[in-house]
């Protein structure tokens, strides 16, 4: 299962090309994977699970990432549509896979950019890593699909 | 009148301090300007009616700004709540008044900031000063307060 | 007496219009105030003596600031020579002005941008304000100038 | 051959966690590439030679990138030591391969950070995919090495 997560463009994200930077990208799969898995405490609670915000005894490290752009973003009011899901689940690590889309408008949508976050589990104050838990483990277990496929 | 806008935070707006940048808040304010005034192509019309944005023969620059910060914005899940209003209109320029809060909890808010921006009006293709129109008076009428006023 | 610092400009400096962008104008002014006034350990010592950085008892807090922006600035290599000075110093605040040089080219340069920044001191421990010492209002006083004028 | 590029930090580049942000590492990669590659009119030459900054009728695309982090980046007064090279050409495309070191302390230096980045070159008014000239290819042969190797 894939979790949907509208990430609101800023114009400011847009660079003298008069398209989306392609390092901002990286900032809006970052709000994405915040708005999906930490708890904040006083508000809502997240759409999914990971409870690594502040407060919580563990951190996730971005350790890698990739991405593709495979269309420009132009300045578009409506949020984008930004899927990720676990494309693999390791003993202290975990890779987030993303499809980033515009809204739909009549019927259609434009998939903009694929990508893939490496993020390694790790102990806030020791700064060990950290192995998932079991807990964890069933509760992510419904957002596991195949990791996203690059062309290049 | 004052205008409102939701503008949501992101966690990158955080410097090394754990607090919204000072800088960014102006980044913020231009959120809150563009929700407000501008009408974008195929997006739902604006809050208001400034309509300066792309495709618009006018443009509209950042002559000045000001800004007091009276309190630390932490990182909020819930959207700051902008408030907005013209605080003086003059022939050729404009100047928003700001007031940025938090979203209500409790029955409470705070309030955060007081900013305003000097923005001229210009014409995009020559680039010359362009003054009013009367219809934009009109329009904007309803906005006018006075302006915001800082302590400093 | 003036303090010059040379800020390098950014390609990601620019917004879509093809210049710097307004908010990021304060990114460049606090690093010159970095640049100008704070020791970082293990680096060469700083221009002056505010001596607020990364493990000084004291924090400074931007409390408000102010800027004009008299030409946009386009994509420069060369950086900006920021001049900046004390433009008054209170019992536990005080205020830095700025004004913002191109390059000289040709033996000219062009006034980008008049800004001012209020720092108010702050205990790193008890958030408590600080008053200005002894020492640092001597170490200080060959930076005083009149402050800045603005047009507005 | 590689090319050695300094970029220097700002404050702003950390977030909250006190490290340089993982986005922002790819700005300062472009940073590093654009200091590399454009030739600016009215500035010194640039290190190297792939021509393709403002007034070029060629324009590169970034369609893809990959960053491994090693070592979180702290402030740093000193500028990040950028090494690059080519390594790949195609036809109309390229990929830049990148290591990220601290400046050397005590003849040492810590390795940051490990990237690439494909650029694809775009004719500027037609927007159609441009070969690499063999011009190009001459001047750019001293600089081609093997990629840069990832851990994952």
């Amino acid at each position: 299962m894939r979790l949907h997560v509208a990430v609101p463009l800023r114009w400011s994200d847009l660079d003298a090309y008069g398209h989306v930077n392609n390092a901002r990208m990286l900032t809006l799969l970052e709000e994405a994977r915040i708005a999906a898995f930490w708890s904040v405490p006083g508000s809502a609670a997240p759409t999914a699970v990971l409870d690594t915000g502040p407060g919580s005894p563990t951190v996730t490290l971005v350790a890698a990432q990739r991405i593709e752009y495979l269309v420009p973003i132009p300045y578009l009011r409506e949020p984008l549509d930004v899927e990720l899901w676990i494309g693999r689940l390791g003993g202290a690590s975990l890779e987030i896979s993303y499809e980033i889309f515009s809204a739909v408008v009549d019927g259609e949508r434009t998939l903009y950019t694929r990508a893939s976050t490496t993020l390694v589990l790790v102990d806030r104050a020791s700064g060990e890593p950290r192995r998932v838990s079991d807990d964890a483990r069933a509760a992510w277990q419904p957002y596991i699909e195949p990791p996203v496929v690059f062309r290049g």
